[in-house]
């Protein structure tokens, strides 16, 4: 199999970034629904599509099940199984030692760090969502000419519980990265914070928005973005992580910005990993999207130019267990595949290929969230 | 050779959206003209590319040539069989069984749906394209008053006529698809038809576009747009299809929308087709300029996320037979290799792989067009 | 080996976009910086970046070390052999017969073209940047109502200087593409020079860069075209190259526009290529940056429609010697592989193969610039 695909297969990953299982049993309904980015399709199996075809290859033989087992037997395994068992199965297999959890996206009842944790032998953190501070700042009544201290007050109290290592946010749901990129001034935010009391619904104001962008860098610490892929409520031209190049020179390297999942503008973000000290970038959530036949030819592309310290590794699992495994496996055979490959080609040195195998899967990212190794 | 590619040969193509050909004999420099997206550039032949390529290696033995035959005795080969002869052969190698044609664009006289139908010994249907319809109206000296009626009107009575299965629209190379996505008001129809009553030349205004694409929508039929590659009149970042999502969002799903070509957009596409429940695509015209040799390249990334009941065959061929042949060449290879690895790598199962053949060379596109199968 | 990879190893190649090399001795800081498009990052070293273990692989032989020998020992080596038997070696290595080089960016002391050619053993000519031109005329002291002029005067001087055979703009730093096409009146230039001259700093006044652009149309030289990938200086969206379609159709051929770099808009890049008689690519800078690993990769994208006469080769290098050796060497083995194992596919012919080869190495150069071909 080769030295470096052994040395990855052996790492405890750091998933920088992902979510929570649903606890309970899963309808096939809500099965397909929770696989795919798009929805329940009258006449559309969620099955039939790269992810639903890596699933029954990959995860149904952690449920003993021979490889490409239809669609009801697996279903009918997880059922028989149990939903605890099968999310032990998953979350061990995927050998991921530390999570750094967004708790700040959970339309479902999900597990919560500790339980996650717990299931896969691992350590949890917690990564706060800013939209979702705001969001409960507005519901709690806040007058609006006081929302930008409540808010920021809000952050600072959210972080300072313990576990807590990072924020995120979905401003590229909200408004997409072609914004002003100057932070607004306090009149402007109060001027917002009024027209969006009267309005109501979600934060997706530009000026809040980028009021959100800026208390993050106050704050100090990495700054998670969804860029590129995600559901239909992504303006996809507007998540093009390019889009944020004033901004990453006006706040000037005071955070690190973690560019999440990427595609498919995976060659941009690498770009502004290559061009900024401060930014890095995963292509979690793509990986398993994708399935382990095309994991590799994304993180090629993620790595044209990246520096190899500005590489991380997350699953961005959400809903069900399989995405823990199938994210990690698809990470380490992707990445393993393209370092051994390039080092029997004698493109890269042994030694340089299990130090950048090391450093994508865990150590850039405890270096960048300053955590302790995996125990 | 593999299962797979032995199916995907055997499969008679259902092409959702092609041209006709040019039914008489080719002078060289019309020959290069047809070729090429480009042009007749001095000095510059359009067979030193890609396609050119392509068409001395793979449709050069149909005429009874060596492959790779030089240009001219490829030319002299093929005016020595005749138009008649020469069509027949390529129409007849492509093995597609129903072809959807767009009978729309035609600078070249070009053989009729039914002549095209019985060359290849297959079906053929219509396919509207609805800015001539619109241009036929103005021409037809409509008051502007009218013209939204008028319009909507001849629409009707265009795809009320026997054999039509769906309409065209090439706003993306009138305006692209950074649009306003809303549906225009008959105040405002009424106000940007006088405007182009005045102004003449070719549909063009960003409203009426908007009323073609929104009457597209009250008609029930599919409907195919053209997105990414094409001539130089195409403002290739306007024709990003991801453009299209709030109009998406607007239409919600009362029809299907066909994505036609894609490249270099294919990603982009793909991710509309799997969050969209009405999106599909294809990478027509794509796959014959580009040639064999990067056809399976081009539907790997356009088949990183596309659930599989999504993804269409097309040849977009014009003017010259040899499309037909070169685009469902290039289709079953890159697509019957593609799948063929994936079973070998135990990626995919066997029956799955020949499934996903069947729907994307035919099921697909009959199912969408509501059409019976290939007799 | 094969016969394409012993043709393209044996032509003398036309570099035709480089830049110098630094005189002197590199300190280590100085070296790392000059290899990367970021900068100077605590804790981070540029080697660790794949042009850094590129640099390592295929370099260090060079200098009798040792393939992946480690940075301290390359660049102890390095300097024990002094800048002037290093800067030889490469450039001898390059195997590159003629340069046309961009005097115009010059932060550090560097070689003049005269001194690469003869540590090359090649011929040099030189490319005018015209961003150099417009600050040399605005730091004269030039009345604004008279820069239109004066600028045009100066470039006039600049191009007529013996062995200049283009110009250059890095407009895709200044403004970006998405600009007005339009040729901007004698009123507006007035008009934006007497604003520049109050405001001072660098040229990027839109009105300012579309006349620089308009100016190289009525010069009929070659013009060369920064798009793409650079430093953090770029915003890479507006840097894609479809945003000069409109300026494309309004010049109307009058001059060779040369697209250089073009990643991550290879694709972009080509369909201009392919549609435009007057463009022309290259994938300079790239090759070295994503090393011999990936430069395959991006050839068949930017191949994968461009017309063979189109494609040029460029190395980009910029203060290291190194960088024409690397450039040189991807170019060589990326294009060389890509079209030996077409031939080995039988999807290309040898004699065709060849032809490539020694057009986008040499001949489309000589061609565009009108150059006698390397003695």
């Amino acid at each position: 199999m080769g030295a470096v695909r052994e040395a990855l297969d052996a790492l405890p990953l750091v998933d920088h970034h992902c979510h929570g299982v649903v606890g309970g049993e899963l309808s096939r309904e809500y099965f397909e629904e929770l696989i795919t980015e798009g929805g329940s399709w009258p006449g559309i199996s969620s099955f039939d599509s790269p992810v639903g075809v890596a699933v029954r290859r990959h995860c149904g033989p952690l449920l003993d099940l021979p490889r490409h087992a239809p669609p009801a037997e697996y279903l009918a395994r997880r059922a028989e199984l149990g939903a605890r068992e099968v999310n032990r199965r998953f979350l061990a297999a995927s050998g991921t030692g530390v999570f750094c959890v967004d708790t700040g996206y959970a339309p479902d009842r999900l597990t919560t760090p500790a339980e996650l944790a717990d299931a896969a032998g691992g350590t949890a953190y917690e990564v706060v969502r800013l939209e979702n501070v705001a969001e409960a700042v507005a519901a709690a009544g806040v007058e609006p000419d006081a929302y930008g201290d409540a808010f920021r007050a809000a952050v600072q109290r959210a972080v300072a519980r313990p576990g807590v290592v990072g924020v995120k946010s979905v401003a590229a749901y909200r408004t997409g990265f072609d914004l002003d990129p100057a932070r607004p001034s306090p009149a402007e935010v109060t001027a917002a914070a009024h027209a969006w009391s009267a309005r109501g619904g979600r934060l997706d104001d530009p000026v809040l928005v980028r009021h959100l962008l800026w208390t993050a860098v106050d704050l100090g610490l990495p700054l998670q973005l969804h860029t590129g892929f995600g559901d239909n409520d992504i303006r996809m031209h507007r998540a093009d992580p390019t889009h944020l190049t004033d901004w990453l020179h006006l706040t000037g390297g005071a955070i690190p910005v973690l560019l999440l999942h990427c595609w498919p503008y995976q060659r941009q973000a690498a770009y502004l990993a290559a061009v900024f000290e401060q930014v890095y970038l995963d292509v979690g959530l793509t990986l398993h999207h994708v399935g382990p036949a095309r994991a590799r030819a994304i993180l090629e592309e993620a790595l044209e130019i990246t520096p190899f310290r500005k590489l991380l590794y997350s699953s961005d699992a959400y809903g069900v267990a399989e995405f823990y495994h199938l994210g990690a496996l698809a990470f380490r055979r992707g990445l393993g595949d393209l370092l051994q490959d390039r080092v029997a080609a004698d493109e890269l040195g042994l030694p340089d290929a299990l130090r950048i195998a090391e450093w994508a899967g865990a150590h850039n990212a405890l270096r960048v969230y300053g955590l302790p190794g995996p125990s």
